[in-house]
């Protein structure tokens, strides 16, 4: 029988119910006889309330400090999981990050799995022991608890089943898997069965929130194939892969929509080395996450500049570029918000031609206009008016069959 | 300066602005020079809502992931506490029973201390830091999660004032220390000065709630003083201390009820070696909590024995008693409840004689009957009914002129 790792995230757990509800999923792979190490996340809700509380007492909480907080929801859960699992007559043991051996670097709040030391895990399965690990968390060398930031418990359970040989991983979330577009966009969206790891990374990174593209790194980097899928359904989920080249017959996997951009064009910036630079040192400078990124060719000299923030970020933007267009000598800055980007991501597009001319065109047909445009090597992203978006989005899914089943 | 060893109870951290008005008091220690390690219980409430999520996953949850539940109680204390001190600008870091060092036996959930290896926390106060250090949690050799039992956090500061020599060892609680009687029951009650060891075991024996008798004695073996207070005054509160030989010139130091007793009476048991171990051993196989054991002269080779118990646990004691008494061939056996059991406690009673004689009149005096006698070396207790036990409290509590100060 195969080594599985499980994950299950905060709304699978997030009451006694639904606790008793993954018990007895764990139960039935444990009882045909696989051998089982489960990650946990906070029950729902827990987290926030935590860092409710901490705000209370300081504006901005220690990092060290919100660790060792944070880290008691993880714990809180594999305890009850384990109980749960115990009232099945199924025998559990729980672990800590700091337990599982997970060590980590010493950045608080963002820590980076270093090693994983196999030793008490193995032994705990050796004597067939479904083992329950805390995800998100772990400790430093110094013996520090850490937590991993966004995503983490994702990355304990990929960095597990690499560290295992697992022959699965699955992580349980509360969708059925990773679709070929939002279904509340798209109501004709279908799900994947099987995804690359890079079309993946670029839907997260197009606005898709199945996974933190970080977690999808990682199993790319340590080719751990996973699967995503529902904690609420007995349905198969998406495998999510290495690539083989069957995937590359399908050009286009999925279409993408993130509402809710805005962009920023400075004018008649002299095309000068260093320019774009100190433009984006400085909005890095000020934790301002810029998306796409257009320069085009210069005219007598000058060119334009034009890059896309989250709305939530223009303002802090504008501020950041207030001295910087005086130093470089720009002309002007104008900003525009109500704007959402359109991506079709595929890894066939690299052997298949004319993917940005039906995207093109179809959204002209509608009557859409595309106001920006930018490519990587198996993504085309369009900016287009955010009141379009979801038409947009579903004319797109059309246009690429992407609702016939393959 | 000294080093200080505080220890907060969950009333006394039981809210966001209580945790703050507990990191002001130990910012006013710490800018006097102090060096302190500071332990904290979980916010009051915490450990049931938790002990109630267990026991809706399972009847008997195991002991070993309580421990793990139950320790991220104190956990969530440590980093809130260590934050609320960063908001006064006091440098403070939190650690986790494990990682204080604290080292227990394997026991889950009444677990006793080994020894505390003092490395970190004594690198964190030479960089002066509050150390602030979850109490009523350590980790066995094995690296696994223990508690330590009830006043498991008070073990903890008394532990850690014997292995850092703490000069003072302050167990902040919601009551302003310990008082010749309880103050609900007698309001002439005053707050004593000073204690022995010894007296406050006895008084903790006789239903005083102020500590539990293990950490009394875990005091004591390491000769560790400390101060019971209260977090919600600046009123010094209670020393518990060695005898020191002025202790002796008070004779009794302090009056305690126990309410809600149940008295079993083993008649017509024959006089023989043995007999009384059958009977204690089938009360202690059922986890009876036996209080005063009372057996007087036989009288034709037959005696009577009684003992006291807990009411809730007259039901069980009655059943566990069921086939012991034909097994030793005892004639019947008769249960009283309503009964209350009134205690005196003073070292100062090894030396001055007349106590019991005091006592006994003053009651006599009063109409009051006594049904059972029990005496130790520095304790005398009776039993009395119990609808006479406020009114038997106050009246001894004034024949020997406990509201008069010394």
């Amino acid at each position: 029988m195969a080594l599985l790792v499980q994950k299950y995230g905060g709304t699978s757990v997030g009451s006694v119910e639904r606790i008793k509800n993954v018990a007895e999923r764990i139960a039935e792979f444990y009882r045909q006889g696989h051998d089982l190490i489960v990650v946990v996340s906070a029950m729902s809700g827990v987290t926030d309330q935590l860092l409710q509380l901490a705000s209370q007492l300081h504006p901005e909480p220690s990092e060290r400090e919100i660790d060792v907080l944070l880290s008691t929801g993880e714990q809180t859960t594999i305890a009850l999981l384990s109980i749960a699992l115990h009232a099945l007559k199924i025998p559990a043991v729980s672990l800590t990050g700091a337990q599982a051996g997970i060590v980590t670097d010493g950045k608080h709040t963002r820590a980076k799995i270093l090693n994983i030391s196999p030793k008490r895990i193995k032994e705990l399965l050796q004597q067939r022991n479904v083992v329950v690990v805390a995800g998100f968390q772990g400790q430093n060398v110094e013996g520090h608890i850490t937590t991993l930031g966004r995503g983490g418990s994702d990355l304990t359970a990929i960095a597990l089943s690499a560290v295992f040989h697992a022959e699965c991983c699955q992580i349980y979330t509360d969708v059925e898997g990773v679709y070929t577009a939002d279904p509340r966009i798209v109501p004709t969206a279908r799900k994947i069965d099987e995804i690359s790891y890079d079309e993946l990374l670029e839907m997260a990174a197009s606005g898709s929130k199945v996974m933190q593209a970080r977690s999808v790194e990682f199993a790319k980097k340590f080719k751990v194939p996973f699967e995503v899928r529902s904690s609420f359904t007995n349905v198969a989920g998406t495998i999510v892969k290495e690539e083989v080249s069957a995937m590359e017959k399908v050009v286009v996997r999925a279409v993408s929509l993130e509402p809710s951009q805005a962009k920023v064009t400075i004018l008649g910036v002299p095309d000068k080395p260093g320019i774009a630079a100190k433009v984006f040192c400085r909005l890095a400078e000020a934790e301002i996450n810029v998306d796409m990124i257009v320069q085009n060719i210069s005219d007598h000299g000058l060119t334009d500049i034009t890059f896309t923030v989250h709305k939530n970020f223009l303002k802090k933007a504008l501020v950041a570029l207030e001295s910087v267009v005086s130093e470089i000598s720009a002309r002007e800055v104008r900003a525009t918000e109500g704007i959402a980007k359109l991506s079709v991501v595929g890894i066939g597009m690299r052997s298949h031609s004319g993917v940005a001319a039906k995207l093109f065109s179809s959204l002209a047909e509608a009557g859409i206009n595309v106001q920006m445009i930018s490519t990587s090597e198996i993504k085309i992203s369009v900016i287009i008016d955010e009141k379009e978006g979801k038409r947009a989005a579903q004319i797109v899914h059309d246009a690429f069959q992407l609702n016939n089943p393959l």
